[in-house]
This record gives C-alpha cells, structure tokens and sequence, in this order.
C-alpha cells in the first residue's frame, strides 16, 4: 500500500463513499508495513555516500558481473569484496570504468568522490599477511569518502617501529587495527590514543592461532578501554563502522 | 495510534476538515507500529490457553510474587518455573489457589482448565535425575491444556524397558525426550515412532558430558529424522513447542 | 520367525504334536524380535508418503544410481539429497523421469502427488547463500505431500523486509528458518507467529561463525520460546520435522 | 642516539655552534618517536571529562575506599564498577557525597558536569536481567559526560516492542546493545538506524549460552555492518566507546 | 505377557478353542517386549557377582538409605560410588555391615566374596590426587570377585619409580591407570605391557588441564595401541570394564 | 651392552683380570638400559601373533613398499593402514602374496594363521559410511588370529534391526561398535550385553558433528558401564584391544 | 639389587662358584632398575639449591605440616605454593622458622642461601591482579638461589609505563611476564630484549578472558620468538624454568 | 617534556647555566624512557649471531627470492622456514651458494660459523612424521651458532628406547621435544634431566589430536617443572628459544 492508496482512502472517505469505521477496517487489514515512507526517506538521508556491496566469495564471475552491474544503475559507488581476476574481468566488460585492487582483493566503482568524513582514518596492521584485510578496510573507507592513511607492518613485538608512528595516530579521528596471531596490537594502539579503535582479528597464525580464535579472544579481552571488535577478517565492517564514525 | 484515534482521523477527512493530502501526511508522521491491530487480535487468538511465564531463577521471591500477581490479573494460567519453596511462598500469600510442583521447581496457577491440545503428549526421561528438566516439560504441556502422559526412568543401556514402553509411545501424538550424558534416547524413541520428537539435552552427567554439551551435539546429530532439539535443560521450551504441534 | 512359521507352530499344538509347554519352550528360544507385526503395519501406515532418502554425498554416481534404482522398485518418491549433476546424470539413464533441482542439490522422483498436510509450510532463509538449504527443505517437503512457500533473502538487519512478510508467515502451519552467520531469524519470526518454527543453522558465514557453530549456539538459546533446531545444513530434517507437523 | 651525541649536541649549543632552535629541530628528527612531548600534553585534553575507574570485583571494601579516595584527589570524576554495597559503605565514610547506583552495581563521585558529548547515546536492553550491564553503560556515559537514553526489555522475539521504539533509535548518535542468549538484537537494531552500534553480550542465559559466548558469537556474525563488539558483561567498555564517538 | 498367560494360549489351541490363525493374530497384538525370556536368564547369569550400584552424589543421605536397602535385598553385593560419610551413616543405620571405604568416597555391602577374576588387576595412579578415583576402580573390582593390587604416586616426570614396578604390571592381567594433568601415564605403562589398559582421565590439574579435558584427550591420542579410554574421573567404569576383561 | 658384553665381563671377573668392586664399578656406568634381556624376552612371547603394523598415511608408495618389506623379514603377519591402491602397488611388486582389502583400506601380509583369540570378535558399524573403520578392526583382529563377525548398518534410529542380531552379540566374547554421528550405538549394545564393548567413533556426520567430537563424547558418557573408547576413525586400535581381550 | 648385591655376584663368580654364564642369567632375572645408581648421584648434584615443593591447595592445614615437615628433614629449602594462612599456622608450630609470604600464597622454609643462579631474574606483571601468580613465581626463583626483581603492574595499553622500565629489562638474564587478559604483554617485552621469556597466563580478566585461555593462545602465538609458555597460573613452574635457565 | 622546555635547556647551555653533562643528565632523568639510546646499540650486540628469517609459506617464489636476497645483504646468516623446492630453486639463481634443507623445509644461507652456544641442544622427537618440526628446530639452532645433537623416534610407549639415550639426554644443556599426538614425551623427558625443556607440539595425530590442539594441552599440564612450551608446529621457536638459553 503506497501513498497513491493510502490518499484514495482519505478521498474516498471525503466523498463518503466510505465511512470512518470502514476505513478503518480497511487499513486494519493492509500490510502495515508498506506505510513505513518516512523510515526509507530517513534512509535515504543515511545512506548518502554509502557504497553499495557485494561479498563476492563463492560468486560465479558472472553472477558478481551481473549483480555488479544492477547496483551501477543507482549512480553511487559499488564495491565488490573477497573478489577475483576473473569475477573483475566479467565485471570490466561492461563496466569498463571499474577497477580491481588486488591488495584488497575488491572491485570498485567511484563516483561519488564526496568526502563525507570529518577527519583522517588510519589503518594499521601487524604483519604483511594482516595487509588485505587491511586493505579492505582501506578500500572501504575510501569509497565512503574518508581520507585514509595507512601504516603497515609494525607488530607489537618491535614497539619503537609503532612508537615512531604515535604522531601520525595521534592525527587519527578513529584507528582501525588489523592483527592475526596473538591479536595484540590493538591494546597497544589503544592506549596510545584517545579515539576509538576499530580492532580487526585476521585468520593469520597457524597452530594455536586456530584460524583467528586468539587473535579474537585477545581483542575482546582488550585492557584498553577504547576498543571494539569486528569479525575475524572482517576489514570491510572495520571500514564501515570507522566511516560511520568518522561522519559524526 | 490506537482505533479510536484512527477514526478521529478519518471522521474529520469525512467532515472535510482535513484534506486527503494532509491525511496521509499525519499518517505518515505518526510511529507505524502502533497500527498493528490485526496482529495481536490475531496474536489474542493465538495465545488463548497459552500461559503467562516467569523464570524465576536468580529473583527474590518477592519479585516472584510481585510479577506473578501481575500476570495473574489477566485471568488466564500462570507459570513460573526454575522456582524454590521460598518463592512460592511468596506467590501463596497474595495467591493461595497457586501450588508448587516440587520434581518440576514450578509454581503452578492453573484456571483455564480446557482442552486446547488434539492427542497425548508423551514425555520419556532417561534417567531419574534428568526428572525435574522432564517435569517442567510436563507441567508446561498440562497448562496448555494437554493430555500428558510421562515415562521415566527408560536409558538406551536398558533397551528393553523401553520397548515394554512401544504401545504407549505409538499412542503419542509428539514425544518429548530429556536425556543427559550421551543424549541417545530421542534417536532410538525417534526410530520407534513415526511424530515429532522434541529432544531435551539435560546438564546431567560428568567429566565429558560438559554441562550438557555432550547431550545437545548427540541430539544435534541423531539419525532420526523426526528430531529436533531445544536448549540444556530447557523443559519449558520443549513442552511450549510439543504443545503448538498438539493443536495443530 | 515369521507369521508362517508361527501357523506352523499353533498348528502343530493343535494336532498335539506339540504340547502346550513345549510349545512355550520353543516360542522362548526364538529371536523374539521378528514377532514385530504390529510395529511393521503401523509404520507401514505412518510412513505413507514419506519418501525413500539417499544423502549422496561422498558417493559415487554409479553407487548413488544403484541405490536410487533399487528404492524405487517400491513405487514411493524418491530423493536424493546432497548430490551433484554428475549424480543425477547416472540415476537418469535408467530412472529419466527424474528431476534434478539444482539449487536444493537434491534428485527427486515424484510419484506419489498426494497432499498429506493440512496446511501451507512457509520456508524463510536470511542470505542467498542460504537458499541452498532452504531448497532442501522446499523439496524434502513437498515429496513429502505439502504446500510449501518460500521466503527468501529477509535477514534480520533489515527487518522491513521480514515484516513485508508477516501475513504470509501468519498464514504457515509451519516455518521453517534457515541462517547462517549469527542464526537471529527464527527467534524474530518465532515472535510473530504463534506456530513452530523448525530453525536450521547454516554454515554460512566467516571467521568467526566457526562452521555454523555461532548460527546452531544463536537458535539454541532462541528467546522465542516456539523454536527448535535441527543440525547444521540439514535442510532435509527440517522439511522431515515440518512434515510429520502439518500432517497432525 | 646516545648519551655521547646527546653531549655533543649540548656542547655545540654551549659554543653557539647550533642554535637552540635549531638543537630543538634536531633532537626532533632524531630517532625514538620523536620523544613524544606533545603526547602528554595532547593525552591531558583528550582526558578531559574521562573519569577515573576501579574494577572493584574482588577487592575488599577498604581496599576500594583507598583507592576512590586517592583518585578523587585529581578532581575529576571516579567510578568504581562491579561493586558492592559493602564497599559503596566504605568509600561513603571518607566521600559522603559519592553515591552508589544500584542496578549498575557503581560507585560514583560526579563532579565534572560538562556536558563532552554532542548527540544523545541511546542504550537498549533485551532482557530484564541484561539492565545491570547496561545500567553501567548508562553510568559510564553519563560521567563521561553524555546525555543518556535508555530503552529496556525489547528482545528479537517481540519485534514491534523493538520497532515501537525506532523514532527513540533513529535521533541517538550512538547506540549501545546489550543482549545474552542469542545476542541477535544489535543485528536489528543496527538494520534499522544508520550509526555506530556498540554490542554487549551478556552472560545471560543457561545451557547453550555458555556464559556469554553463544551471544558474543553472534554478534561477531551479525549480518548489520554498523555493529563492533565489546567483551562479554563490558558495560563499561561499551559506555567508554560509544562516548569516545559521541565526543567526535 | 508372561509364561503363564503363553502357556494359556496354547492349551486354548490344543483344545481347539482358538484357531492357530486367531493365535498367531492375538500374539500380534500382545506387547512382544514381555516376551523376553531368555535374555532375563541369560542376563542373570552375566550378571553373577555384579554388584548393585548407586551413584550416590547429589542425593540427600535418606534416599541413598533407601535405594542402597532395597538393592541389598536381593543378596547380592552394594556399591554406591561418590558418597559421603553422612550418606553412610544413614545406610548403616538399616545395614551395619556396610562400609564407608573414605578414599575411594564408596559405600560396600560385600556378601558374595566368590573370585570371578581370572588374573589380577592392577590400578595405577599418577599422583595422590588420583587416589580417590583409583580407589573407586579398586573398590569396584574387588566388589566384583577380582584380585586387585593397586600403585600409587608413579607420574611419567620420575619413570624410574614407574620402572620399579615393571614387574608387577607384568604380572597383570589388565590395567587401569588414572591420571589428570597431561594424561600421559596410560601411553608409558601401555608400552610396558601387553595387556589391555583401561585409562581414566581426571580432573585434577588446574589452567589448561580444563577439567580433566587435557588428560582426556592425551589418552584418546595414546601411541601404545592396548589403551582404550573411560570418562573423566570414571573409577567406577574402569573397575568395571576391567572385571569382564578379567573374568573372559 | 649385550648378553656377550657382559658374559666377556663375568669371564674376565672369573679369570681375575678384573676384581669384583671393579665389574661393579664398570657396570654402573654402562647404560643401564642395555640389559632389559628379560624384558624383550617376555615381550617377545606376549607379541606371538602380534602383526607389525605400518600407518601408511602421508607416506609415499615407495616408503611404505620399503618399511613393510623391512618389516616382513621378520616373518610374522604385516599390515599397513589407511593405504591407497598405489601404496599398495608398490609393495606387490616384492611381496606378490600381500593383499589390499579395500574396505578397510589395508595392506595385509598374512603368514601366521594361528587362533589366539579363544572367542568370536562381533564388529558393528551404526552407518554404510562407518565400514572403513569397523573393517579396519576387522583385518586387524583377523591378523591377530582371531574369529571375527561383522555386521553392519544398524543404527539406534532402527533399533529392531539391532535386536534382530541379539543371539549373535550374545555369542561375542568382545565387541566393537563403531558408529559416527551421534555415536548411540556402543551404550546400546553395551546394554544388551555382558561383555567388553570398544566403542569407535567415527568421523562421519556433517554440521555438527564436528567431525567425530560430538560421536567420541556421547561414547564418553555412555551409560552402559562396560564400554571403553578408542579415538576417532581408530578401527585398527579398537582391534587390536579387542585381541587382547579375546587372548584373556 | 643394590651394589652390595652386585658386587657379592661378581665375587662368586670370581670365586668360580657362579660360572660366567649363570651370573649373566641371574642378572638377566633381576629388576635391572635398581641398578641405577650414577642416575642418582648425577641428580643429587643437579638438584643442589632445589627446594622440596608441595602444591597444597586442596590438603588440609594437618596434611600439609606433615608433608612440609618430612621434606624439611632433608636439610634444603621447602617450598608450599597455592597456601593458605591456616596451612601456614599448622606449619609453623613444628617449624617456627618457616615464612608465610601472603602475596605469593606460600610457605617457605630457606636454610640454603647460596646464590646458584648467574644473573637477574625479572619478573614482570600485566595488572595488579596478576601479582599473586608473579609473586610465586618470586618466591620460586629466590628460594633457588636466583637475585630476583620484580616489576608490576605495566599493561601493554599503557606502553610508556613499560618503556620507563627498559633498563631494568635489558639488565636481566632471564624475564617472566606474567599476564591475564588478552596475553599480550610477553610480546611486547619479548620484542624489547634479546634474552628468554618465559610467559605465564593468568586466569585474571572475565567474560571472554574464558579463565586464562584468551591469554594463554595469545602467548602460545606471540610474534616474538623468545617466548616460551607455562600453565595458566604456574607462577611455579615460570620461576623453576628461568632458574635453570639463570644457572646455565 | 615539550619543546618549549627542551628549547629552554638548550638556551640555558648556550648560556652556560647548564654544563653539557648536566644537561644529559637532566635529560636522562626526564620522562619518557630515558630517550632509550642504548637500546638500538644493546640490540645489535644482542643480535649477533642471529639469522634473519622468513617465513615463506604463503609467499610466491619470487617473493621469497626478494626478501631472501635483501637480508641476505647484511652479510649474517639467513632462513627461510616452511620453504619449498620452488621457493629455494628461486633463491638459488641469485645465491647459489644457499641450501635447502629438505627434511626441515628450510632454505638456509650459513656465513657466520662462529659458536655462540656453550653446550649441546638435543633436539628430540617421538615420531617420525614430527621430524619436519624437529628438523627445522636443528636447522635453527645450527644457524645461530650451536652444537646440536638430534635423537628421533623415541615414543613414550617405547620407554626403553628413550632410556637407552639417556647419557645423551644428560649431557645437554638445553633440549627440545616435539611431538604429536597425546604430547607425552617432554614430561618423560623433563624428569630424566635438571635443565630446561622446550616442548613443541606437532600437529601429528588424526582424529582427537585436533590438528595439535591434545599435544599443546598435555604439554601445558606437564607434571615435570622444567618444561615450557611454544606453538603448534613451532620448530622455529623452540629452536630460537633453546639458543638464548644455551648462550647464557
């Protein structure tokens, strides 16, 4: 029931074709959910600069083209992560404008360049295997129009490496931290700083690293305050929570 | 946004005080959900010999009494399960016709006392310890207003006395099974019978049992295929749902 | 010892060939398990219009034709669950009226069209990736002599969707819920339905949803008192489970 | 750098060889994180307004009104969470004017009542027996300055008591979850709104819930992308990030 | 259905009062369980010098009175396993001759003291903490008609004191070893041997020992090949299996 | 130090080329363990019939084919588990006379066709899908000389199929049950019987089962009391046990 | 058979009345594990300055004074960790000589004040609750002779705190990091130094802290290859491993 | 300390209020970290002797080649664990003179041959399939300048094979024990020597050894107090670690 049926009632009700207590039986009996406008227009205003996303695992190349391409004709930014060559070359036929960023193993479409957030995201991660969750993040962020700055590969079991970037998070809005193994990165960012911290446990380790486990228990367990915690590689939720974040 | 206000509103389109236009306006801006009429009508029926449910663990008995009177307002039954002697004899102060089902732990106010359920509800415990869990599936079940018939004490190491028990099982018209340590029970009852089977994992047992982890993976993963499972310990929640089947 | 040989007996008292405790002595040194008649006749009934299953994963095609083969002598449906095209493939050269569903990965052979259920079983999955599972039980149940509707891509975080849904939800004898990832669906459906809900975890999901371990510990500890679970994936159970309802 | 080139540099400035500022710039670029000066200073204002905070689980009640008493001397507020009427009694001797807030089991000294936070943090609860978690949210928050909101007892099995409350959700800035058993709430409620969402699992349930962990994994999974965690029973760490964000 | 009521049947065919058709049709319909016979005797016989047996922890000193009474009714030897010394005290109130074994935690009732065992048993424990699961596997097998030699205190840190007894585990004709911590005794003893070994994993240990879970899966994973595995802290159940190892 | 070693010390002792206090003196520092001449002697009659055994997973054809030629010099019975065709094409090639059994996925060199086990081993697998493991235990019990049966495909959910084979479990003088899933099987069986049951559990099983735990703990916490547990997919242990037993 | 024995065999056979081949037979017959003679001396020197330990949680005051007071015979230093004031009480009134050190929950009893250890041992830990695990660790390592120095209370979030400590850590021969929560501080040290560290989890932190395993996988994974790992809470067994290490 | 104060200093050397010394001095007393000078020049001191190391696994040949070739311009020594034949036919068009270890999956480039170690590292392992781990721990230890000595094959269900090289265990100065499966061998290990043990659990097992998960436990519960432990699978860490401890 759209606003067309809904402003029928009301005339037809006006011109005593139908009466109050018949109206209302009648709308009793509508699917009250479809009233809800005022809630999408709300959305609309939210989602302004929202990228529109496809997890693209496990997608056939031309099931992620085709998706791919149905979003496109909003006009806004499409991102397709955990995406191949070969799901970016099925979307490049037809979108030819697209690219693949293979660190972030992710398709992206920009075009709305807007920046919506108010300050600098920065992405940090332990070890050069942590990098494509990082990316993801990175990639995320940037197509929901943050400034984006990443510093790579400094593990807490060498300090001074991340000590001598505490000016560059000192400059950060919110942090986003990406760490596999012992996951204890984020603690030590966090109590550099006095911003929140994305923490991101990645699937990096083997043995006891039991595919992120510890990485995720130590990040919950976080003796410093200003942490939460997203999904065992999830870089694309880190991105979208500090974009959230960065816009308030 | 009760009816009442509802027909205001369309009494005073009818009365051309407010226009169609600024009718669906109003509608617009006010919080949709309080439409929903249909639903607890709907929900009303639905709910007719469902009773009221208070789990009671880790509440003083006065709490117990206080929410308990409460919902005895209503008029229909009202159950509180996981209940010590204390806290019923809080509740029987204010209402004495309450009693207290001790194997259960349940205070019981029972005043609907109609049929709602088509067949027999058969509840089978393993053990005698598994008893209370079974209890509170049965007490669940009778003031729904079922027909419950249990059957204790029948472990898969003494098939026998299981079998000596076919008859009445055949006679069910859904089955629930408490069992803790191996949680073995609901396949073979399950491979006997040919109705719904609500399996109960109990915490019962020792060592490997795992608080009932044990029983609820056995039961997760029984070769019957008439078996579903609920929660560890969770008789109430078994016989809510043996008694939806039963009126089905 | 079948009922022939059981004639032969009483007939051989009859002629007092055999005295009455000889008689007994034989009858007690029996398998007493082949006496079953009752049972076998009773379930003969209550297996009307279930179909033969074959789970076919890890089999070859040709094993997988053979047993399909062999099961439909019987004249009932038969199906194939968790089997590839290569599968289907095999069973088709000697059986080419089955079907293969693709999306369900299941091999049907539909004979019997009788509608055993009373009412409609509603099939709701949260993801597309899900649907697979929720094939499953669409095609288990309907072989299974129901009318089943199915309800897909309604995920809890965008529950408009769902609600757009909620007359057709309230019109099921039945749901069935599948989800992944953290499993919330069936207790957000199991609020607003006042029938069971048959919830199936799925494997869906990454890092932490540890194979459908998050979805299976989300559905077991549902809040909606109307829910139980089957195994992860076991999209067959559920469409067994919500069959062996609708027909009561 | 060490003690020798540190000497030399002085020796240079003593001999006008190098400037002081230019001694400065020097020493800046040097190795060793630039030796952080600004970092204090930039942590003090970033402390602005963030109380002091005692763990008090496990401590005796002197040894809680010792340390209240030795941090209230820096002015500011402090907040002891986890603590006992016992050790509220304690501190209450040397601090009458701290207060104790029950259902948050904290013991707070409120002092600074600037208001830090620019938008209003809506805290939402499932359960009754989720509010103590979210009570020490709620305090948090409101010491650090935040204007506090909060909805209780709107669990996933009753939607519209949820969606009854969406315009209340729709104006927070920020918005914390707290939620046991299935811990499916923070995916609804982040559906619905498009800002930052902290979740709180809590210990809430029996059974399958294990203390936390079947809800702490499902909010790991949830499928809304505007959701991080905090550790299980974490109100305090959740009332700290979600007034970090608040602040931004 | 017992003998009697058989033997009826047949004389009623005799006399020809009842056709065999009518015989072999009510046979149908009697309940077949009841016509277990043979196993009844069979089991019997296994069951010489088996002991009665009560697991006695969690029941109220009375009840362990009253079940113990009642069992020794038959003549035969009592057992109940984790029982208390106020447990005892009630049983001996009806059954002086009963005793109160303290280390194994155990009530006996020994009358029957005919040696069913054919060898001897040997109960090995790790450290003094595994005594009183040792001595419940002793108290066990000594109830059951064996010859039992128990060692003590024998870890696999000081293998030399385990090497001192070689002599004696040679002598044995099973083994059972108890141990908690890391499990390993059972794997050296079983290397040492070439009898079948019965290992009891227990819960002493604290950290990552989990209750007895790290021993439990050390001996899961035992390299000697003779090791078979009982639950955690099972005293009973080796002394149980060993003694029908013994009596073969 | 060989017999020789020290028969050459002894003479040299005699022969007075050696006084007593220095033979002792030498021999405390030869390694003590040397000596164990009685040891291999009594091994060696305890491992009469014992096969070498070979765990041929991992390993390339031609090691196998190497370390089993090594092995069969020895004389005995040889075998080798978890082998593929191609491991066993290479050790046809020198040794034509072994055999693969295919089921089992064994290599068998059988010499010695001894009897030692005094009665029949009875093999049972719950599932089609549990014959690798259950003839694993086969062939390995018939390589220790025993009489072994095996029946198969009898799972809890049909439990008269199990009771159509009581007379033959009956005749066991061991027994192994091997079953996956929920791993019902053993607690049955033990049940009806009064003899040793080893119980297997098997991997087989999805969701879940979690590949195997949820089999290996139901075994755990069988209710039966005579049955022990091997680990996961362990036929070739359980065998070997059973051997041992049937040796008793 | 002691040297004694031995050395009468040899003087028989010198003597001609045992011939060189009956001595080598009754040799073979003896338990050759007495003859271990150098194994003990070699470790009495080994064990020079290690104390006699006793774990006494769990013993009664009486049990503990009568261990502790027959090790003390030994004229060494005695250890009993895990005690508690009482057991101290009952200690003390046979040896009024003996220390309780509350922080570490020890009993000590130092005669040998030697210093066997090389250089410094530190001993650091994470949070204020961690110091009863650190302390025992202490008391171990000073009562094997080893100069002890502790540093407490320097979590990684506050990463500062630990570098003001650096010098400190550099000095050491060996470190112990004990520490609860998310584990991470041995990592973080571990990258600090060039010398072992020997992390001990604690059980200290809540919720997903899962008593001490988020901390213990956190170490089991540090990136920092100088770490090895101890039991959670085995303050203990980090004091006797560094002691070692500080002798070598 | 910020620049303003720094700047002052400055200024009042140039003046000569302030001797150059006194200003170090002044600077060494400020906060943070005593500017930590020594620290980088310590290290380098620390390091010598030390391999750089890659971890290759997951990397393309041609990534290995890269990192290798660039440490391998310092002119020490380089490894590259988990390395294939690939990876190293890569290394070795640019450095022909590197190896690759097979047994130990290493590619190793050796030039610094100095001993750094003052005693032997026995490197032992239980099976053969842990020779891999054991391999790359020799492989280690080698390249950092050690004697080492490697036992294989030594189980502790052979225990007589493990004393037989006991003199060799004793002349040790540090070990290392890997194993899989129940992890038995270092608490064996532990009691027949006084120096430190460096467990490794190996991933070696099927079934209830989850992938080194029963190892890591049985080695963490060790009953002998000089073990420690390090990661599944960490042949490179016990290696690094058992090297710090043999140079002190």
């Amino acid at each position: 029931m759209d606003a067309q049926a809904l402003r029928k009632l009301f005339t037809e009700v006006r011109r005593k074709r139908v009466s109050p207590d018949e109206a209302v039986e009648r709308l009793r009996h509508m699917p009250f959910e479809d009233l809800g406008f005022a809630k999408v227009d709300h959305h609309r205003a939210l989602r302004q600069g929202m990228p529109e996303v496809i997890f693209a695992q496990g997608k056939t190349p031309s099931q992620v083209a085709g998706i791919f391409t149905r979003l496109a004709v909003h006009g806004g930014n499409v991102l397709a992560t955990r995406a191949t060559e070969e799901q970016y070359a099925a979307v490049a036929t037809t979108l030819p404008q697209a690219e693949y960023r293979q660190l972030a193993r992710a398709i992206v479409l920009k075009r709305d360049r807007k920046k919506h957030g108010k300050g600098v995201i920065v992405v940090v991660s332990a070890g050069t295997s942590d990098i494509p969750v990082a990316e993801e993040a990175v990639v995320t962020a940037e197509l929901m129009g943050n400034n984006v700055r990443h510093i790579y590969d400094i593990g807490v079991a060498g300090i001074h490496r991340l000590l001598a970037h505490q000016e560059a998070l000192a400059k950060a809005r919110v942090i986003i931290v990406c760490a596999g193994m012992e996951g204890a990165l984020p603690s030590v960012v966090g109590g550099l700083v006095g911003v929140p911290v994305i923490a991101v446990p990645t699937s990096i380790g083997y043995g006891a690293a039991f595919e992120g486990l510890a990485a995720l228990l130590g990040m919950m367990n976080s003796c410093a305050s200003n942490v939460s915690v997203v999904n065992i590689d999830n870089g694309f939720g880190a991105g979208y929570v500090a974009s959230l974040i960065n816009r308030r």
